[in-house]
């Protein structure tokens, strides 16, 4: 049997990029991760060490550099189809690719009750993700967010559930339930206000999860799920992937004391890890 | 020369206790870390492996639990010198304790306009901290945060300073100045509002750092400590240790943009590290 | 549209699974990470919160453990692949299993010039994994490592590429080469001789990155993964991702001084990625 | 009472500098991370942001690069030395210079037998350190390591510990016990082979660990570095700090299995955390 080059792609990943807009007193950020990866025909690159179709990586990294100034930096979505786009259309042999942004995101520091107009504070909780794919196949956008940590400290049960001869675990009609939330969802196309659908598709998923009776996290990923696509026409689809920070009561008893639940260790390792799509039909 | 036993002592380190409080249906929480250390004279636990001196780290731990029930968790100042005080109190061998306690804040999820009973999102930007130590020279606690990130798009200049044959730097009248702040502060004494203490020195320190125009890191941190210690006779002495997370100019010319401070590019390492104490007289 | 569930697994990731042969002095020791996720119907776990067709991941879990006794772990492979036929055979609702591994190795302490019977010491420099899936569609192996932190003094060249707009970069022909290296190949079938071939591809992916004159990265990957694949009938398909981390040769000519590809900097971010699949035709 | 500057002190953390020696095909390699820090008068800078006494960070990375060429790199102690003493000999206003060196060691990779002459794999299981520190006071090498990974799978106890009303542990006479070593030791002078001294200390340290029956981590701790001290009178005094890596029985009793210390859970938080100095009189 022959020996092929099979799927293979390269670029920069982790550009650190800061977009301040200064065009008043009062500035605007934007803080963003980006990684590039580009597809074509590299075969000669990898069978004989020929780089002259190879665009450089560095070269990929000025490009995120320049066009944060040259097309700008807004909403993250419209930042990486441009500079997709760009190295589809301008960039000869680039056949595909694909442009993921990750979002760090500032609060304005409070100076007497008001936002102060240059200095800001992070708010680390989470990040919002993109990542657009570019090809003669079309234009696809995933968004999401990650490290999104969730918790309920009532109405989350798990009982009713099979067991087989190596199961110990006890049923519980009330736990606590806690997550770091991995959300990706697609969208249909590229003519979003992807500002407005983003904070609606999280307060969504923040809301489900909170009203919610929760019978075990697969429902609770799926009532998730299901209530973005019901409000949002705009996705077709939604993946979360949601492990299971176990809380354990802890056994106070020995110590004469009870713990209806008030005292419980956070465990790091294992989790669960429950992961589930929602989709269109 | 004689061999001998110098300092030691021994603890259960990151305890991750988790309080809820559940007498109403609208839920509290307490998210810590606990870090135990004790002193004494162990030295029959060295030398001879004797532990009938040694409480076990498990039995702290244990404590840490037990306590976060039996006396609760709400201030962790209160609930660190309450563990401390009864190791030295109870526990025979035991001279000295150290009790350092991270604090993991949550917000509640707002669900239509209002705080949701029961679910709860991290905000995990920053820890607040304190370190507690209790022995027979008396009672010492130290509280702080870290992991605050904050950053000033102008206001920040840099000029003026030493050169020797190695200096390359170029001064700087306008840049971008960002830092990960850790301070922890001491107080005089043990009666204290500590939530309100605390959440007032984190305004000072914010405040400060966004209305001063600095001249330099330094001068910075300098105001920050001594705009607490002004404000606050409770406490002696802050200590504030501030990396100093540059984000340089990207260099467009090569494409033909300028770039008047709009792009950066934010580097991990190396970072400057400018440390300074505030104290009183 | 009816909106309806997708894809969808569950299990316990990153199970700490630590296996003593003492059965002589002379111990042995196992040391692994172990990831389950099993896939079937479970609708009405989502759908309706009925959980009569879930095994516990806490379950997984205890399996996880009672075969690292019942059943035994040496080789990796072998220990996943009992598992994950298990949970298909054994389980009614789970129709496909996939099992990870991760094995982190422990030398013996040399003492005396010997290995030590019962003591050892970590070497973290690299992972050894594999995952295992196993359905109705048959077994499937795929092992590899991850964390294998290569660097070449010389012997490496990036020349001759394309260039655009955006592209500054200068040409070398002798520059510092350095990655941290994840691979991962699978198998044609489940009768290898797990450790042997194991060691064999780690030897040979050592020596062509070795040995290799490299013009790019994109060849030395082409090169060891053809390398692998020539030597190893077993083996249908190897892939490897390689970070491009960055040295860059430090300008020591403001100081009066030449450097001739002598001092670096190691740069953390943004770094290349080149990822490369070799396969049989 | 009035408020005043303390202690304090600036410089640049985490330089990382790798240096090849090249004079000769069979290139040499030195990875370190270097961080500064200087002390001296810097109140101007600090009350009045008057930067003129301030060698600037930037300079301070500078000279570490210049360094490793104009004065070499080999053995870290060596090199610290030389940057700290340029610091406080050549830079009028610094009184104390404290020079932090990480080195990460690579091993030559195997090709036929032999190590390559320009190739590495990196063997990231410790890290070997040391601070130097260089005032008016003298000079001060503490040189050690730190994530030395071990464990004994027997020889080791916990037994005939203090008990009070919130101890439920157990006695055991056969456990397993790991740690991830943090060693550092004084030296009283700087006429040292330095590389000579690390890596006998470092076989002292691990023989112990091996050899000595361990009634409990204090003792080990204790005959470690007490084993340090016997052989080397170069070194004043040496201090341990030792995470107790928790690996707890699994109890397969539920599924009909004896478990005689053959399968563990290695936990990750809490641990416990034993720290211990051994010095001379």
């Amino acid at each position: 049997m022959g020996i092929r080059l099979g799927a293979n792609d390269y670029g920069k990943a982790e550009n650190r990029v800061v977009r301040i807009y200064r065009d008043s007193p009062r500035h605007e950020i934007r803080d963003v991760t980006v990684t590039t990866a580009l597809r074509g025909d590299f075969t000669d690159a990898h069978l004989r060490g020929d780089q002259s179709r190879v665009l450089p990586t560095d070269t990929q990294k000025n490009t995120c550099y320049a066009y944060a100034k040259e097309k700008g930096l807004r909403e993250i979505e419209d930042y990486a189809l441009t500079v997709a786009r760009h190295f589809v259309a301008d960039v000869e042999p680039v056949s595909g690719a694909r442009i993921a942004v990750d979002e760090h995101t500032w609060e304005r520091v409070p100076v007497d009750g008001r936002g102060h107009d240059h200095t800001w504070v992070r708010r680390e909780s989470e990040i919002r993700t993109t990542v657009v794919e570019v090809s003669a196949d079309g234009e696809r956008v995933v968004s999401g967010l990650r490290d999104l940590v969730l918790l309920k400290s009532t109405g989350s049960e798990f009982a009713g559930f099979l067991t087989d001869p190596y199961t110990t675990l006890q049923e519980t009609h009330d736990r606590i339930m806690s997550t770091s939330l991995v959300a990706e969802w697609a969208y249909a196309g590229t003519d979003v206000d992807w500002d407005k659908s983003w904070a609606d598709v999280r307060r969504i998923l923040l809301e489900r999860f909170a009203t919610v009776h929760s019978l075990a996290l697969q429902q609770t990923l799926w009532e998730m799920g299901k209530g973005v696509l019901e409000a949002h026409p705009e996705i077709t689809e939604i993946s979360l992937s949601a492990p299971n920070k176990h809380h354990f009561v802890v056994d106070l008893a020995p110590f004469g004391l009870e713990n209806p639940n008030e005292v419980f260790y956070a465990a790091d390792r294992p989790y669960g890890l429950i992961q589930a799509t929602v989709t269109r039909d």
